[in-house]
C-alpha cells in the first residue's frame, strides 16, 4: 500500500476528513512530517527548514480560513549541532511571527535522517472546508505559483552531491530564499466570510482543483493566461511549456486555492492583502477539470526527486 | 551535543519553557517523537503503539492540570500495512475516548523506521507549572510506579531479537497490557485546584523530582515505604532493591507527580479517580532531594536500552 492509498484508508476510517487541518470545536489543528530525503534539498538551510516545515502546517490551518495560534515541531537528527538547532528554532519563530502565532518549541529525538514534525494550531468560529464550491463560483489563487519549483531548480544548480560549488552559493541563497514562502493565513481570513471552498495548494493547482472537484461534487474550467507564475521559474526556465507544466504540477508553493461567488469578489479583494488572481469558473462535474478547454490531468507532487 | 544538552539550549531560547505542555491563551499543546528502536520494544503490537504514543502526549496535557481537547499523530513506516495502520488508529482513538478526548488524525509518511511523533491540545484557564512547590507541601504521586519497566521485562521474556519464541505470546500479551497506560487527564483535574506543582513521571520519580526541585527551588524528602510498585514488577522480580530502583528511575509510567498543601489533600483524594500516595514532603532546597534520609541520585530513563 502506498502513501495515497494508506491515507485513502484512514480517510474513510475517520472522522473529520479530507480537509488541510481538523475541526474540534472552535479549534483547527494540523500535523506534517517532513524529512531530508524528500522535502530538503541539499543546500536547504535549517533556518529555511524551520520556516518551511512550520510553515507548512500555519499553512493547512490558513486553508481553513482560521486565525494562527501556535505551532510545536519534533526535530530529529543524527546529531544536534548548537547554530543548526538554533538557526532552525529562528526560522521557526519568524514564520510564526509573520502569521501572527506563537512558536512554543518542541521535542527533539535522535535519528538517523533530518526529519521534522510539525503541528499547529488555529481557531475560527465558521472553518471554510473543500465541499462547499457551487457551479458558477469564480476559482482564485494567491499569491505566485511555481516558486518552489524554482527553488529546486536554484538548488540543482547551486548545489552538487550535497556540497556547495564554489561560485554558485548566491543561487543557494536563492534557493533559500525562494523556498521560504509566506503562509497565507490573512489571507484565509479575508477569504473565509465569502469562500465557498478552500485549500492549500501543497500538492499543486493541478492536483488541488481535483481534490476540490472530488470534495465539492463539481468540475473547474480554468484558463492558462491568469495563472500568475513565478517569476523566478520564467527566469529560471525557458520553454514556456516547461514553466506552466511546474507550476501547475510541481505544488509545494502553500498558496490558497478559493471558489468564490462572482458577487463577493470585489469584497475579498478589498479585504485581501495579496494580489488574488481569477483562473476561470466552478463548473458542473461532468465537465470536469479542464485547462484552456482540455483535460488538466490529475497530477502533482513530484518535488525532491 | 547530545540531547539533554540541546533541550538545555532550546529552554534557553524559548520561552514558555520547562513545563510538560506549552500554553498559548487558555490552550496547552505539545508534541512527542516516539520510534522503533528506543520506544517501542520487539513484541509491541501497533495497537500499543497507538496508545502510548498518543497517551504520552495526553500525560503531558494531564500534567498541566488541563482538559485533553484533540490528538493528532503523524505515522512514518518502511510501508503501509493496512491492518497495521487500522491497529494503529484503533490505539491512538480508544486512548484518546479513555480520556474525553478526540482523535482526529495526523499525516502518514515514508521512513525507513517505524516513527511516529504526537501531538496533544487541551483547556485549562488555571495550568499547573512545575515552579509553585512550597516546603511542607506533600508530595504525591498517583497510580503505581514500575509498570513500563515490567512490560520491558515481559517484552524480554517473550521476544527473542525481534521474534516471538513459542509459548511466549502470554508474556507479550501481558507486555502490551502494561505497556498501555491510563493518562492521568481526570486525575490531573481533580489534582489542578490544589497542586502548587505538578508533572508526569515520564522520566521516572527520581528525574521528576529533581526537575521539580529544580524548577520550584526546593528540595524533597520521600521514603520508600509508600511509593506505589507495581505488582506486576513484583512478580516478575525477586530482589527488593531492583524492584525498587527500577520502579522510581525506569520511568514511562506516565503517573503524575503533584506537591499539595497538606489541608487539601483530603480535597483531592475525595475528588480524584485513582489511588494516591503520598510519598513525603517538600524540604528547603539545601536539603536535596533524599530517599528515606540518603540523596537520591538524579537519573533515570534509560528504557530501551
Amino acid at each position: 500500500m502506498d502513501e495515497r492509498a494508506a491515507l485513502a484508508l484512514l480517510e474513510d476510517e475517520l472522522e473529520p476528513v479530507g480537509d488541510d487541518a481538523a475541526v474540534v470545536d472552535d479549534l483547527v489543528i494540523t500535523t506534517d512530517m517532513l524529512h531530508e530525503r524528500t522535502d530538503f534539498p541539499a543546500g536547504t538551510t535549517r533556518y529555511t527548514a524551520g520556516w518551511r516545515s512550520v510553515g507548512a502546517s500555519l499553512s493547512d490551518v490558513a486553508a481553513m480560513g482560521a486565525e494562527a495560534t501556535a505551532a510545536v515541531a519534533a526535530y530529529a537528527a543524527p546529531e544536534f549541532d548548537r547554530e543548526e538547532l538554533l538557526e532552525f528554532v529562528r526560522g521557526a519563530t519568524d514564520v510564526c511571527e509573520r502569521v501572527g502565532a506563537e512558536y512554543v518549541g518542541g521535542d527533539l529525538d535522535d535519528h538517523q535522517e533530518f526529519t521534522v514534525t510539525t503541528t499547529a494550531i488555529g481557531r475560527t468560529d465558521d472553518p471554510v472546508p473543500r465541499s462547499g464550491a457551487e457551479p458558477g463560483d469564480l476559482v482564485c489563487v494567491t499569491g505566485t505559483l511555481g516558486r518552489s519549483a524554482a527553488a529546486l531548480e536554484l538548488f540543482e544548480r547551486g548545489a552538487r552531491d550535497g556540497d556547495a560549488v564554489e561560485g554558485d552559493a548566491d543561487a543557494l541563497e536563492r534557493a533559500n530564499d525562494c523556498f521560504c514562502f509566506e503562509p497565507r493565513v490573512a489571507a484565509g481570513r479575508a477569504l473565509a466570510p465569502h469562500a465557498t471552498a478552500l485549500m492549500d495548494s501543497s500538492d499543486g493547482l493541478a492536483r488541488s482543483l481535483h481534490q476540490l472537484a472530488a470534495a465539492s461534487d463539481c468540475g473547474f474550467a480554468i484558463e492558462s493566461a491568469p495563472i500568475p507564475v513565478s517569476e523566478t521559474l520564467q527566469d529560471l526556465v525557458d520553454d514556456e511549456t516547461e514553466v506552466l507544466e511546474r507550476a501547475t504540477t510541481f505544488g509545494e508553493d502553500f498558496e490558497l486555492v478559493a471558489t468564490v461567488p462572482d458577487d463577493a469578489l470585489e469584497a475579498v479583494r478589498s479585504a485581501i492583502d495579496v494580489e488574488l488572481s481569477v483562473l476561470g469558473t466552478v463548473t458542473d462535474p461532468a465537465a470536469g477539470v479542464t485547462l484552456d478547454g482540455d483535460e488538466l490531468e490529475d497530477c502533482g507532487y513530484t518535488h525532491g526527486e
